[in-house]
């Protein structure tokens, strides 16, 4: 979990990795971003990035592949002598946002994305330890996260790319190992209160009940045939739609529910299907109250916008994958990755790794050895193309703001 | 609250109210429940009882009415003279359950239908105090609550009856002030667990999930349907369902629930109905589990018979109700009584005074001043029939058992 001991720990033992293998010397960016960085023939740079950072009982692949990958892609081009352009490799802290709830916290500074005094200042470990404070712990301040934007745009990034495990089903369920990452989705996340009148379960007729569970329930499974109108037949056009959090009061086997808090959370890669899919979603649980004489109210959790990659790295990808595996499949990540963070400043790919099981942040979560083999080929692949493409550009090409 | 030192204090109120008023000294059997006994003419007796236990933040009349009422019943019949048989008035211990979970304790001790050993040793409250040491405090053990039912059968009861609020909104929509109970509704209540798979909001694919809240969503909006279809047009064959608990795992904004535990509580007066009403809910489980890639399990909580009142009695109330208010509305009582133990062992009949607002367990209950007077009026019309009925029937005629 990011800045605790452990996890100093084990950048500890990454930092003497890339002094052993590369005889190079990690930095950390103002944010705490960890970097290593192989020169090349010129200044402007490929950036290749993941995070170490895991949840508690998470699994041993979730971020962790990707940056040993990118060790593996700096290992490959010393060895064959000089890059024609700058390879970084990143360590992004605090991908997951496991102990203070924010997530992305250092690519969203390296993308200029993060308010560090308004998001962070105010936050809060289990514990009670203020973020601040634990960023103190690691030399780091709200004050100096503010200068990790400037710190990524003296990289003169070209490319980002990025290895990640699938954290889902899908190629499993189609049987491939290696998948091209369209962008990951946007998503809508709310907080939903359904509003009734708690009464007696015995005492109160069904009829005069206002039972705020039972309206969330309708919304719930309203949501469910939202997600399934919306979705297409291909992973590409597939949507989502989750209550993952329901909180019923008072809570009694002898009471008709009062009120009933439950999340939503819809997503989907095309930005207007996810605006008609929270219309829609919004229309059903104003009919769900209704049906259960209740009342709804909205409250906002998050907003993001769907991050498509760049057309020409996924083209690179698709190669790749497609001369490792012999066919590219396409799908877009539900779930968020620092690529997200990346995609609005520099051109942006991802390649998935099978998981198998298509599950996430439990120990259990795997790829196959052989799956585990072909993506990591399909990245260097990738790297290789993304080089050669760059190579034949004019260096005073911009990176995208 | 049952057991406590206000509830010792009020009890103590109570006892010189008796005193006071009556000249009696009232007497605790083994079960603590409180008997005042105005001897008649013959030694076969109307027992009149409710509780002046409640609930923590309860209102005003849930039990108090009925004790109150039958304190002014040995009143005006102690003024009138000796009345042709014994009239005992019990204060039961421990209606609710309030603190320990066992509800109608000491009336069913009075019954025989408690297992005192095998029931409440093992409670405790939620500061963590055994029931028989709050037992100890009062002077009552386990043991000598097995002496109840002995007690009771020795004061040859002929009759049972009380008088309570309603606690629901039915005589209330009717606009009737008082209605005549045809006894209290059997209830099953059970806790299911509905079993799927936890997943990532964004990474799961609708079609993949094993999404154990929508199971239980689908259950919750079934078994309204199957109450709302063995429900007549009359408050008499009402039947209710209520999904009152609802726990989700690991209830996460993120996370598809992989368990979902939600407990049913179905009720009728018709046993035969209420038979129905469960194969149908658990019908439903199995195909809401089914639709949603889940599997359920059925743990049972609570199995009470329908208690049907005296039809005999029944006529008494229903004439005394008429005379007092022209008209006498028949309702079932959905939640459970001291009179539904009662019912098992000597005929038994209760009157409702109308609830206004229709809520229960709440500071807010309350009955319109009017409809207080009428209720009361039609008890003492009541019990008035009930003793010259039995007055006319030779004394030798045994309580049912």
């Amino acid at each position: 979990m990011a800045w605790g001991p452990i996890w100093r720990k084990c950048r500890d033992w990454f930092s003497a990795k890339v002094k052993s293998e590369l005889g190079l010397t990690t930095v950390r960016d103002g944010a705490a971003n960890l970097w290593a960085t192989l020169p090349g023939e010129r200044t402007d740079s490929i950036v290749i990035g993941s995070h170490l950072d895991s949840v508690p009982g998470g699994g041993w692949l979730d971020g962790c592949l990707g940056v040993l990958a990118g060790l593996e892609v700096l290992r490959r081009a010393k060895a064959q002598g000089t890059p024609p352009l700058t390879l970084h490799l990143v360590d992004w802290a605090d991908e997951e946002g496991a102990r203070f709830g924010r997530s992305l916290t250092g690519s969203a500074a390296s993308a200029g994305a993060l308010d560090a005094h308004g998001e962070l200042a105010h936050l809060t470990d289990r514990a009670g330890v203020k973020l601040p404070d634990a960023l103190a712990e690691n030399g780091i301040t709200l004050d100096s996260m503010g200068t990790a934007r400037a710190s990524f745009d003296s990289l003169a990034a070209k490319a980002y790319l990025e290895l990640h495990i699938e954290q889902g089903p899908v190629l499993m369920e189609m049987k491939r190992p290696v998948g091209v990452v369209l962008g990951t989705m946007g998503v809508e996340r709310y907080q939903l209160r359904f509003q009734g009148q708690a009464a007696h379960s015995g005492a109160a007729p069904i009829h005069l009940r206002k039972d705020a569970f039972l309206a969330a329930a309708e919304f719930a499974l309203a949501c469910r045939d939202i997600s399934v109108e919306y979705s297409g037949k291909t992973p590409k056009s597939r949507v989502v739609a989750t209550c993952g959090v329901v909180k019923v009061e008072p809570n009694f086997v002898t009471a008709v529910p009062g009120s009933t808090e439950i999340s939503i959370d819809l997503r989907a890669l095309d930005g207007k299907v996810l605006k008609k899919m929270l219309a829609d979603a919004k229309a059903a649980s104003k009919r769900a109250a209704k049906k259960h004489l209740a009342s709804v109210t909205w409250s906002p959790l998050l907003h993001i916008t769907p991050r498509p990659f760049d057309p020409t790295l996924m083209t690179f990808v698709a190669a790749a994958v497609k001369e490792v595996t012999g066919t590219a499949p396409e799908l877009p990540s539900g779930p968020l990755h620092d690529a997200a963070e990346m995609a609005a400043i520099v051109p942006t790919a991802m390649v998935f790794a099978q998981s198998s099981p298509g599950v996430s942040h439990t120990r259990i979560e795997d790829t196959p050895r052989p799956a585990l083999d072909k993506s990591i080929r399909a990245f260097l692949g990738t790297v290789d193309r993304t080089l050669a493409h760059l190579a034949s550009s004019p260096a005073k090409r911009r990176a995208r703001r």
